[in-house]
């Protein structure tokens, strides 16, 4: 039988850094620069439900890595490492475990954040995987949910639906796509890509006033900062920025430019920034080759979100935000 | 249906601390005061393995929590805050998670600690709870495995087995056992009481040289740091501390000292002292309301755990230790 201590050994001590000590203590030591202040989130993924059995598990472990990094490069953090829990079905084979590290071992290289501790128990029903991930800010400058302004502009980070229309392409939905696309869609679902370099950066130079990831939907997660806020946001609608695939779904009438914004898990993050700051959001973006796009305005009345279409027209949601599992 | 948001927001927003923002944002923040540095732990619960389904969701929640606050309290660290990460079956009765977090807020207050955050999906398996406890030691004080030194003693916080033998009656084995005591172990089992305050003072007073907590057993826990350390440890097992309970079921041949030292889930801990701050400790361990007792010393030889008996002889052990599940 493999314990806990033999997969501790074999796939996950390779992963720990410094703090972590080798993750032979009981704990783990964070280190702190002067003058920054530590930021935390934690999500949960479990089989059936964030995550398909089909799906290989090295992909499932970053997935679930970057849903935490999308939460730390929305708060305008850096990121320092995390501890992750597992809860096995004693009958997992090893190999799950092997390939699910691997899948660590390669975001760890991509964002450079490393394992600081964790526990492994076993569980009769299906896996649990959870991850609390630790980032840094300067004192005083975590991008909160509450200080959009009105006046400000809003802007969203990457491109806009591929996830939720990635997660119908996996769930054997949507033949009518072509192969091509639907091959890009769901490498969208399964390995978002949160902007975790950009979001630090703009944390940093104090760019943002208010800024959540888009993981409910893009207007689910803009309702939070307007609610937050206190403010409305008024979202162009034909500025939302969308991929290729998704303009051709749309196009065909697979999609909806509603269904588009309404959908979950894109991972990118939606913020608000005061008018002067645009030509130094831009150039940011650039240097860390992240696309972002002016999509709205902050403005007076009550507090949500409206979306309005080419001609101004407010338009319709069916569901204004995807109810996360 | 009680959604995520009705969840946090009936019964873990209450838990939050000034850090967790109301548990509204995507993260949560922790301020760390000047010349302090970070230690994190993080354990997992699963229903049928962890706990009974039968056991009240109060004590479950106390019992994870402590569990925790155990690994930060051998690590000399002061208690900041946790965050929580629940999976929970949809047809969950909402009367479990009142209770649950009503068990939390208990022993907020008993220990001082707040919630920060957390994550809560269903599961169609059993309950996995979570949690990831933070705490804080002045830079370069944490207590590790690997610093005991040839000469030091060995001490050990509580009495030992008591939850071992407990767990034992929670299964409703050994009815032999009188009323009262079944009463008190099952309690011991149930409620474990981590030395929260001794071990931070222990932290910042800078008396100990090594230290684990008692989870997987005192042989077993010790035996972590005699490896960590490179030392032998031995112990004087008529010095080991033993509750009235556990010395009534071994003189009536029911329990044996060597299953009393390999029984896991006391969460007390056990740590090296130099000689020289044999006073200070206990004085430290009266202050604190904590029974603190030394039971050997660190020779030098093979690293490794011997038991001695009041002759001296060694004591045979079946097993070293608990394979913590």
């Amino acid at each position: 039988m493999t314990t806990e201590f033999d997969l501790i050994s074999r796939y996950f001590a390779p992963l720990a850094g410094s703090g972590g000590l080798g993750l032979k203590d009981d704990a783990a030591l964070i280190d702190l620069l002067p003058g920054r202040e530590f930021v935390v989130t934690t999500d949960a993924f479990v089989a059936g439900v964030h995550f398909l059995s089909s799906e290989q598990p090295g992909v499932i472990a970053r997935r679930l890595l970057r849903t935490n990094i999308s939460d730390l490069a929305a708060k305008g953090a850096r990121l320092s490492g995390y501890l992750l829990t597992l809860a096995l079905p004693n009958e997992l084979n090893e190999d799950w475990v092997a390939a699910f590290s691997a899948g660590l071992m390669l975001d760890q290289e991509e964002y450079g954040i490393s394992l600081l501790g964790g526990d492994t128990v076993s569980t009769s029903g299906p896996i649990v995987a959870s991850i609390t991930a630790i980032g840094t800010v300067l004192q005083g400058s975590m991008i909160t949910r509450s200080g959009a302004r009105v006046g400000d502009d809003l802007w969203v980070t990457g491109s806009i639906g591929d996830a939720g229309l990635g997660l119908k392409v996996v769930q054997g939905q949507l033949p009518q796509i072509s192969l091509e696309d639907r091959s890009w869609l769901s490498g969208r679902f399964s390995l978002p890509t949160p902007p975790a370099g950009f979001g630090a950066a703009l944390g940093e130079l104090g760019l943002a006033n208010a800024s959540a990831d888009v993981s409910d939907g893009l207007v689910a997660d803009a309702g939070h900062i307007a609610k937050a806020s206190g403010v409305r946001l008024k979202i162009d609608g034909s500025s939302v920025p969308l991929s290729d695939a998704i303009t051709r779904a749309i196009s065909r009438g697979l999609w909806t430019i509603s269904e588009a914004v309404t959908a979950g898990d894109d991972y990118q993050i939606v913020f608000s920034a005061p008018h002067e700051n645009r030509d130094r959001i831009t150039t940011l973006a650039v240097h860390h080759s992240t696309l972002a796009t002016r999509i709205g305005l902050v403005i007076e009345g009550r507090p949500g979100v409206e979306l309005l279409s080419d001609t101004g027209q407010q338009i319709k949601l069916t569901k204004t935000g995807f109810q996360h599992r």
